[in-house]
């Protein structure tokens, strides 16, 4: 199945009012910190906390009905967990998650709250590509993947839609737009959808340091992983290598890679608090961490920051948005 | 001058695009906790925090070029500083805030970053109206009251012009909507607002145990007054009594107050952090305590709960959070 527009437009009708349209934000003092105007697109705000839902929904409403009666398998350290866990309750769907042993606790909290069975796997010595295939062939369930399945790339490209549209309301036609980059569904769906409704928009992705697989492969012009599986906060996009389906669509239209510290992940999680009044997780406020910390990196008036998650953990935000009253980079 | 719905159409026409469109969301895990389904206006989201921009920029912008050049004063703990300020600051015009002592100080600080210069009073011994009209005077400032003021009624009414438009693209006619309520500007523009594009919802005021001046004034059908003038968390919301001009329109509009303690709006705000990624302030979030702790007093199968604002000093929101971790009412 290849990635269509058409694809995509069938996702967005799946989709319906079934999710939140989120908003397109916009704050004069983070204006005034990134030296341009910035417009965040606040995926926080979507349900289950994140655009993982949209992917969720568009997978889940395609199945059969022989398919929804077996039931479905994700793995997902969190994010993708919760979207599918959602769209399955909603088709009355029963969902199995396989979620890292580490993962956030609400995460994990909000993943079983929607009725799905969590089982878990050790990040550094286990392989969840396998245990979900295993799982998925044993059981009889769908295996949903993460980002590398079409339909789940078009459900995320309904974020690009909704980020055309609203643009345009607002007269912006030509931008970056900043998304965080895991394994590469969002940033290639957004950039696909881009293309068709907003072409002189460039989709920019953004990464960790020491996860930037997808901007490395940028440069060399073929898939590269990286070294460890874990030792970011942002653990929402710390996946070893972008996807086979991905990698050639962002290849063709997206920007080069930017990379971010964890600091400044922290930096614009505080940022969001103070100024947007947005809970932010780690890899979600990635790209606006782009935006407010390498700005030389991009270029244009206007900037589109895709704010792309909010499931964190109570301490970590409280330490976060404490630490950083006295302590910006 | 009255309220008429002339005027907030006109306030609406010049807020145009300047202001965020705020979003009208919701979360499987909020509909559970309140027993039925919530959708919330997130007006923490608006420009400077607050819904409080749209009055700013309501009464701002329609000054006359004499009125521009001499400048304005407004009293405020804080919203309606900064939605003043930052009207203000879009129309070059110069602004002059009077600001309790104690006010939060990311209030403070995002008064001052608006370029506005800021007097503080003491709330527990000063007068701020009386401040408020001697500086008018002597100084021949055009003074933006808060709440007693059309055009600052006017421009809060455009958040009900919003919540008509998103619930009916969401199928929902009729509902209680939930409303923070200090002086009773925005109480009395969405009452206004509502009766005219969505008839078959009611406002419901909600107000802080204490300062439940409006709740007792629409039971003895006159205006009452709060004997304290501090004493609450919900800092936004902590005013005398109803206005002159919003009281006789809440009166005729609006349903029965409700009354939330502080360690309700806390336990509000733990919800929204989790549960709907949103950064809400005490008194913001008293509209969500309302939906959530007090649903005999509510009816039908879904609620509006318009959350007014987010702008909360770290410190508090990092205790909130953490406390409620474990620790719900």
């Amino acid at each position: 199945m290849d990635v269509t527009f058409a694809l995509i437009e069938a996702a967005e009708a799946r989709i319906g009012r079934n999710l939140n349209q989120t908003p397109l934000l916009s704050s004069p003092h983070i204006d005034a910190l990134a030296g341009r105007h910035i417009l965040v697109k606040a995926e926080n705000l979507q349900k289950t906390g994140s655009f993982k839902a949209r992917g969720g929904w568009s997978a889940v409403s395609a199945l059969s009905a022989a398919e929804r009666a077996r039931g479905v398998v994700a793995f997902s350290s969190g994010n993708h967990a919760q979207g599918v866990a959602y769209a399955a309750r909603q088709h009355d769907v029963s969902a199995l998650i396989v979620m890292p042993k580490d993962a956030p606790a609400a995460k994990v909290a909000g993943t079983r709250a929607l009725g799905a069975e969590v089982l878990f796997y050790d990040r550094a010595t286990e392989d969840r590509d396998a245990i979900g295939h295993q799982i998925s062939q044993e059981r009889g369930l769908v295996l949903i993947r993460p980002y590398d399945e079409p339909l789940v790339i078009a459900g995320q490209a309904t974020v690009g839609l909704e980020i055309a549209a609203q643009a345009a309301e607002l007269g912006v036609e030509a931008a970056n737009v900043l998304v965080p980059c895991g394994g590469g569904g969002l940033t290639s769906g957004v950039a696909l959808a881009l293309a068709a409704r907003a072409p002189a928009m460039q989709v920019r992705p953004v990464e960790p340091a020491g996860f930037d697989d997808v901007t490395r492969s940028l440069v060399s012009g073929k898939i590269e992983t990286n070294i460890a599986l874990s030792g970011s906060i942002c653990d929402a996009i710390l996946t070893p290598s972008p996807g086979e389906i991905t990698f050639p669509i962002i290849k063709e239209h997206c920007g080069p890679g930017i990379v971010v510290s964890d600091d400044e992940a922290r930096a614009a999680m505080a940022a969001a608090f103070r100024y947007l009044r947005l809970v932010l997780e780690p890899g979600g406020a990635a790209s606006l961490a782009a935006a407010l910390y390498h700005p030389d990196q991009i270029s244009g008036d206007t900037t589109i920051v895709l704010a792309s998650g909010g499931n964190v953990d109570a301490p970590l935000f409280a330490k976060t948005i404490m630490e950083a009253a006295d302590d910006r980079p």
